[in-house]
């Protein structure tokens, strides 16, 4: 709990003059003011972030945090339970979609398990495992609130350690069999929509299963009645491993000032967990693609986010984080490889907007 | 008049063959079927058009049609004419917007002056020169059919060019102060909505400025009414040499079956000129982002097209494309560099997924 009471106490927001001071070099673009957009804001964001001038990204990894799911007892999943393990163990092995995405767009992963079923002796794999698998939430809660607290320290560890190895640039991503399930029932506790809204088809299934789905994520929580003031409370009572860890790697990203990317559903629901524990965590997030499952809407607009890309992916596994790390570099590059209004012989003032107020 | 009748003649769709063969090889990669959304239609659709098994891209331009517009004299840009052929020779020489994200990309960029005010000596311009500027729209056409047909022909040069000369993915751009107002007056007539709608702010206004901007494109379409069951019509009447141009590159990548990418506002009218010159050419466009320039949605819904990314921005010069082309490239990497299901111990059968239909 300390780690965790320290963080959150430990968040500042943007660093005001750099932010200025990064718009005033922008606007002497040769260029309509603002008219690079969302390219103009990132760039801002990333020098109040850092609190400095920031030219380029350096490491980048996609942080894949990892469990099993007691709900999967309940049939919610297309997928088999193993299949958690055998894609952790594919993950490692460089053959998944992240894997493809990741090596060309030049981004490492970091593989935890923090509570899969089984257990993988693989270098590549960090294990900060918790238990083996959660509890069947649909029966009780799925978590103790000390496993929730030692799994957002986890991910606030993970960060931690990228950090002093170099990582500027870090990523959010999950594998899980039933992590929709779960990922649902924390987005519909937290934002106040039913389960009939907010509950998708993850991986696949029938229109007989989905009805199911939705079913068990309704008596999870009408059993369990986590309290949505208490985001530890929902966390432990309908989350994850995952999304615990997930939403310690936003705090922890915050704490230690680096830009953090969300990739879909499921790594949404954390960055909302992470949000409604310390809304400053918002100036450190760039959101990636929208996904296909049909909570991801929500939780954007619970989190006032607009995503970068319109790719319909439904992956998981940080495969949207890759765009997003693309777009961010790209922006840095080209705000300081444009010529300015001096260098260019255009006469600023040429460019009168009402957008910008003037 | 020839080379257009011929190329409109000769455009076919998409070998259906490839796509399903596409189809097939994707649906047999280690993910939930359809997961990658876009991203698969994108490389279904590379199939589809280069009528083989597509690996890779190995040569990208960005075609950038210039050219100066005679209703500025009207008042409707905040920027003196005499930018274009600024911002021309300044796109020679790697300093603009575009210039840094095609860099960034790896992207060529292929400049075109087909109505320059000025002549403008300097290799890197490809001279295609119809006239000094367009007549002023407000008053009389802003050019004859003769000039229009030269204008589209140019660009369906361009393309067979770039195509003869290896490339194998090509984007569009513009530069052409006033450009954002026969853009707006084009979507106007085709798509039948108010220019009140329709037209925007360009690179910047104030409001008595912007009220006047529409108050002159009203004023054009009144004086020359367009006939918008005849798309030569339009564009003679209240269109431009770049618009015209770029109508052309689309013509041509259709019928030399190249994917050809988007750009904004203007680039997004001219795309929407060729597609109602023959609707096949659809098959081989792909949007990039969605401008802020508020006429480019009514664009993309016309021709029910989505952006892959959203970026709010409103540069121009093709700046978008650069997006596309990296994600369409990320694309075909990532199918060709994931595990089929086989290698990686995980039963496709698992995947059941109401959204495809099983």
């Amino acid at each position: 709990m300390k780690l965790l009471k320290e963080t959150l106490d430990n968040i500042r927001g943007l660093n005001e003059t750099q932010c200025k001071k990064a718009k005033d070099f922008i606007d002497n673009l040769s260029k309509p003011i603002g008219s690079l957009g969302v390219l103009e804001d990132i760039v801002i964001r990333l020098y109040g972030i850092k609190e400095k001038e920031v030219k380029n990204i350096n490491k980048k990894s996609i942080i894949i945090m990892c469990g099993d799911n007691g709900i999967v007892d309940e049939g919610v999943s297309a997928c088999p339970q193993d299949v958690t393990t055998i894609v952790m163990e594919n993950l490692t092995k460089g053959i998944t979609g992240v894997c493809a995405l990741s090596k060309y767009y030049g981004s490492d992963l970091t593989i935890v398990d923090l509570g899969a079923k089984k257990d993988l002796d693989i270098d590549k794999i960090i294990n900060k495992k918790i238990a083996y698998g959660t509890k069947n939430m649909s029966l009780e809660p799925a978590m103790t609130r000390a496993e929730v607290i030692q799994a957002i320290e986890s991910g606030i560890e993970t960060v931690k350690d990228l950090v002093e190895d170099g990582y500027d640039l870090l990523g959010t991503g999950e594998m899980g069999i039933g992590n929709t399930s779960t990922s649902a029932a924390i987005l519909s506790v937290l934002s106040g929509k039913d389960p009939e809204t907010v509950v998708g088809m993850g991986s696949g299934l029938t229109l007989k299963q989905y009805e199911h789905k939705k079913y068990i994520i309704k008596k999870a929580i009408d059993i369990n009645k986590p309290n949505k003031e208490d985001v530890l409370d929902v966390l432990s009572k309908v989350g994850g491993f995952d999304i615990a860890g997930l939403c310690g790697t936003f705090l922890g990203a915050a704490r230690y000032r680096v830009p953090i990317v969300i990739d879909g559903f499921i790594a949404s629901c954390s960055a909302l967990c992470a949000y409604r524990l310390n809304p400053k965590v918002k100036d450190y997030i760039f959101p990636s693609h929208l996904s296909e499952e049909i909570g991801a809407k929500y939780v954007m607009e619970e989190m006032e986010l607009e995503p970068l890309v319109n790719l319909k992916m439904r992956l998981g596994e940080g495969s949207g984080c890759p765009f997003a790390f693309n777009i961010i570099e790209s922006a840095l590059y080209t705000m300081h490889n444009m010529a300015s209004f001096q260098d260019a012989g255009i006469i600023k003032d040429d460019y009168i907007d009402i957008r910008e107020g003037k």
